[in-house]
């Protein structure tokens, strides 16, 4: 049977997080996290990455029970990778409070063999120098998707830029595409972008939407409009792994590109309705259709 | 033959206007203008508004060119209504220099008895206490459309929240819609703005796109991505002209109120790509109608 599985590699963590609707403590984050849950709707998922020995047995227990693969998750002696973070008013400014990496500061991700060759990978949002870990283990991927951050940008930007010559598609946001570029009009940083070596590049606007960037085609959706939003973290993350999950299910044409991106975003919309994977929790196959139909529907007019 | 012309009450002005690109100097400009121009693709249109002696006649003739009628516009003893202003580096905020509202000071429209059936009509965006003044004399109307800005919302609240119980349609940008509600969420906003009075809101998110509420329905697409912004002055005035201008030639089903808001996207791309009507001048339909078929490609998936 042909191999459809996905490899991600990145951060596993607990959160604390604040919104102007409520607070979570020491729930389930980190970018490898949410990804695999979101892709894990539509695709078999390998996740790397390392946790403490505090990583409650719950939580692993959340991601077997999507048939997360865990053989890659490393738990090292110590403690768990932790974030706390305060957002504003509008959801679109948030404050780091407090960053603790413990085990993950001395991750380097060591592939178990079986997992080389995923013919789908995502390098999730973590050190650009770990992604080029990664890259020389893996070989005869079909796709490397990688996402990246304004931290990375700023302070690897040689590792950054390395990345980029050797994957296939890149994920960041709108601020982040022009702080890469240095460009502020966003299709000429997406062009750019695509200078570095990837062939498309994807840059998320948040409640704006998205646009996809490649030298022979141009596609671009608003978000799914939602009249209550919770808690942000992990959206991007969730819209990367809704992505790879529908393409390593349906292949990789243009036209699956598209509804991809549609998909990413009707998972995106799920996850910042609650904190954490609280509102993916309870997501059903019913409930994507049926957004992805209103979202159809909210779009059209032909 | 069926009356399908459009009646728009509104500024002309001479505005001098500086960004990043460039600088115009005493150029055709207002809400009624940009409005009219954009509208003219598409219907009849009739302009009622004020202009000073010093109004340049080439203007005039510009407008005379697109079959726009003028029997609406004063011409007064003393100085054409001016603003300047300068854009920031992003295009997305501009501060106002200097506004001299000279004739338009005294302004009261009087419609001439021949335009007060006009099926459609654009109450752009000026004081709605003119609004008001123009709703008393019109009678046996299709379509009531309305524009408003944040000095309304602060400043005339009664006499807009007036003006909004005896409209169909408000236009209005995204941190307006926010304002006036005083509601975060742009839906929420949407929805709360129905109970005002509209039976449907276009809210304007700029280079984000606009959305369509109204009780029954949600559209919403993005903005024609354009690499070359060069001053968007007009840019929403000409899209509610391309919106109505094409209603008033189609009909008003809902699926024509879609195909309107793209047009209305299509028309306003092209306003922003250089100073005043420049850019307009010189579109033709072929134009129109091959950014249509390059949006309808670019947005689509199914």
């Amino acid at each position: 049977m042909e191999n459809k599985s996905i490899l991600v590699v990145g951060s596993v963590a607990l959160d604390t997080v604040k919104t102007p609707f409520g607070e979570a403590k020491e729930v389930l984050g980190g970018s490898a996290t949410f990804f695999s849950y979101a892709a894990s709707f539509f695709a078999n998922v390998n996740l790397v990455g390392v946790v403490g020995e505090d990583f409650p047995p719950s939580c692993i227990e959340l991601l077997r029970s999507r048939n997360i693969d865990l053989r890659g998750l490393e738990i090292k002696k110590g403690k768990t990778f932790r974030w706390s973070g305060v957002y504003k008013n509008d959801l679109n400014e948030r404050d780091t409070l407090s960053l603790e990496l413990n085990v993950f500061e001395d991750f380097h991700p060591l592939l178990p063999p079986g997992l080389r060759q995923c013919p789908y990978v995502f390098l999730a949002n973590i050190d650009p120098e770990l992604h080029l870990e990664v890259i020389e283990q893996i070989k005869h991927q079909r796709l490397i998707v990688c996402d990246t951050m304004n931290i990375w940008i700023e302070n690897k930007r040689q590792a950054l830029l390395k990345t980029l010559r050797l994957i296939d598609i890149l994920f960041l946001n709108d601020s982040e595409a022009r702080q890469l570029t240095r460009e502020s009009n966003l299709i000429k940083a997406g062009k750019e972008i695509l200078k570095f070596g990837p062939k498309s590049v994807i840059i998320k606007k948040g409640e704006h939407g998205v646009m996809y960037i490649s030298p022979d085609s141009f596609f671009t959706i608003p978000a799914y409009p939602l009249e209550s939003v919770c808690d942000p973290t992990g959206a991007g993350d969730s819209f990367a792994g809704g992505f790879l999950g529908y393409l390593a299910k349906e292949g990789l044409d243009e036209k699956k590109i598209r509804l991809a991106l549609v998909y990413a975003t009707i998972i995106a919309s799920f996850t910042v309705e609650d904190f954490s994977l609280e509102r993916l929790k309870h997501v059903t196959d019913k409930e994507i259709e049926k957004r992805f139909q209103e979202f159809k529907n909210m779009t059209n007019f032909a």
